[in-house]
């Protein structure tokens, strides 16, 4: 399960448009890298047209938005959908703050993204036009668990219906649909919440393995989450003791040295 | 000594509203989690207020300003004390340039900040008008040791008195005063001189501190500073053989692993 | 070989303003500090002056340039060049926009730049005013090979010549030239390549070694090009098995542990 979406990464190499918030940008770009992608980051408006042109994906997060980059993001996600590029979009703190919210909306409206990513209270902000939050983490009471899964499942067909696209829910248990399917993702381990920008790093790789899969967006997603998960609990068994920083580091490490097989075994994959 | 402040932080996982410079913004983000914190960053002049009255306690941090986020400054700090959240100050290169030491000014002019924290020379210029400095160092020639430290006592009191804030200045020997009592504390180590972002780092942590502790602010703060020094010390054991970025890493972990016993038995504190 | 350069770098400890991307801001202030410097960034155009004034260098670095921060690089770079300091240019991305080909011809054409950085694709851009790139990497049909060595000296000696500065080409093997002579540097790893940020990083060291060595330019920016290679060397032999984010923490952790002797000893250059 996989392999072949791994190693059209490793083959491709894809060139990933990163506009992205200024506190995780270091991040992304270094597991772009090791994910065996290639980073670009550009957000001036008058350079993202020509930017994203030469690029194979593009990565919109609204993490640390501004009245100037939000004019690129249009630009750029106009631009690459124009030339049937994978189009990713991380909503962060989309329900935090009216900017936030409108931003999202607006994006979405004009931009057919491949593939949304974010946490349950921003997709739920996005598909229903309404939702909590605590900032940039998800509302608690949004939590998908065991018990609220089967609902959680209906919730995340609907968005990825109502917005033709892939959406990817992460949390404690990941769920990755394009309406029709839906992959329910076990794997991760809860000290990732101590770490800042797992979930840019993991839209960042999205984008990369979408990028290098054309076609098969749904599985390449699921591959990605999975990736994320995966490489979240090998870097806990290593580091997790030494605390989050070292943390923060084994999972970029994981991620570098993560291979098809070691993904194939150790993914905890249910579709539905 | 310290047992409650850290016990509160832990229960209350306050949020923080960060506009803070892009250097070491990822590190703030990491840290204030480290800490049992929440960070956000915003600094779009549209959404600061909204962001602000989400969160629990704002970082103003000029280490990186411009025209633009220094309106979201003092947008969002107004707001912030409006609703009685914690504000804290770090007047990153005060002195180093006009605009910094303008800026600083006139955010003290309008916000009624809890706690300022820099460092002697930033603190200087801050209190006195005038200051000299070595870019964001101080200059060596203001430094705070056991020869002048009747004199610095002195002034801290003074400064915190002038801007009825808790006033905490970092350096060999930090001084956290509220112009009644001063703590000063001897924890730290010298080679966290070459890790970048030290200082905004612990200014996070004083703002998670304080939000969690109200009415204690001045405790609070002198147990961050403590925090931060102490985690430098067994960062420097476990890591500074290594060089300096294994010893930024293990900073942020050694804040993670803390806990109120160990703050505790390692607080080098004194109380004038 | 180079150890009065490093001893120079110790003895000054050269304060150097960055106009820097924000992707690798971070490692780059971190960098500068490891290797023995001082960094400042500021980009607002109201205070770069002042800041550039109590600096001994600056770097240039166009990574993620915008409308402000171009107008930010001209306005620094005239002053630092008045004040007769070191200013290094990096044209990151140079060929892969119109902007950043547009901005650093208009950066070259006002600013007397001690050093240019860049990779092969970045300088041929520069230097012939047309060139490939694949983002922010170099265009593999361009890399300087054994193969293809004579004429990439011929190369960089004209474009040292054209530019009246020193420039220095970064891959699989290191050119630095003066137009008269050129070092010819084969230190490095190519892991490195899965590590964003080191070409950044060597381009504030560059500024950090020449501005404590007036005068010697040409000598300082090849030692610190041997240093980052034999750096990435040492750190691949200590964590490169571990994965790409702790082959960047040993990197910077390399630099700041290196020494005249060890960097005498490693140091693999020619000089023609």
């Amino acid at each position: 399960m996989f392999e072949q979406i791994l190693e059209n990464v490793a083959e491709k190499t894809p060139l990933v448009h990163c506009i992205t918030n200024y506190v995780t940008v270091g991040d992304v770009a270094n597991v772009l890298l090791a994910c065996g992608g290639s980073p670009i980051m550009a957000d001036d408006e008058s350079e993202v047209e020509d930017i994203t042109t030469i690029c194979n994906a593009i990565v919109i997060n609204i993490g640390t938005l501004n009245s100037h980059t939000i004019r690129a993001m249009h630009r750029a996600g106009k631009r690459a959908c124009a030339l049937g590029h994978t189009a990713v979009l991380d909503p962060v703190g989309a329900g935090a703050s009216g900017l936030r919210t409108r931003t999202a909306f607006e994006l979405l409206d004009e931009i057919p993204f491949t593939v949304i990513r974010g946490n349950i209270s921003e997709i739920k902000t996005i598909a229903r036009g309404a939702g909590s939050t605590r900032g940039v983490d998800a509302d608690p009471g949004d939590a998908v668990t065991e018990q609220t899964l089967d609902e959680a499942v209906r919730f995340i067909r609907e968005a990825a219906s109502k917005r033709s696209a892939v959406v990817a829910v992460t949390g404690a248990i990941d769920l990755v649909s394009d309406s029709t399917h839906t992959y329910i993702i076990r794997n991760g381990h809860k000290f990732m919440e101590k770490v800042s920008g797992t979930g840019c790093m993991l839209t960042a790789i999205i984008a990369a393995y979408c990028a290098a899969n054309s076609g098969k967006e749904l599985e390449a997603t699921a591959a990605a989450v999975c990736a994320m998960g995966l490489c979240g609990e090998k870097a806990f068994a290593r580091s997790g003791a030494m605390g989050t920083a070292s943390l923060r580091a084994a999972i970029i490490d994981e991620i570098s040295l993560l291979d098809a097989k070691a993904l194939a075994e150790g993914a905890k994959v249910e579709l539905r």
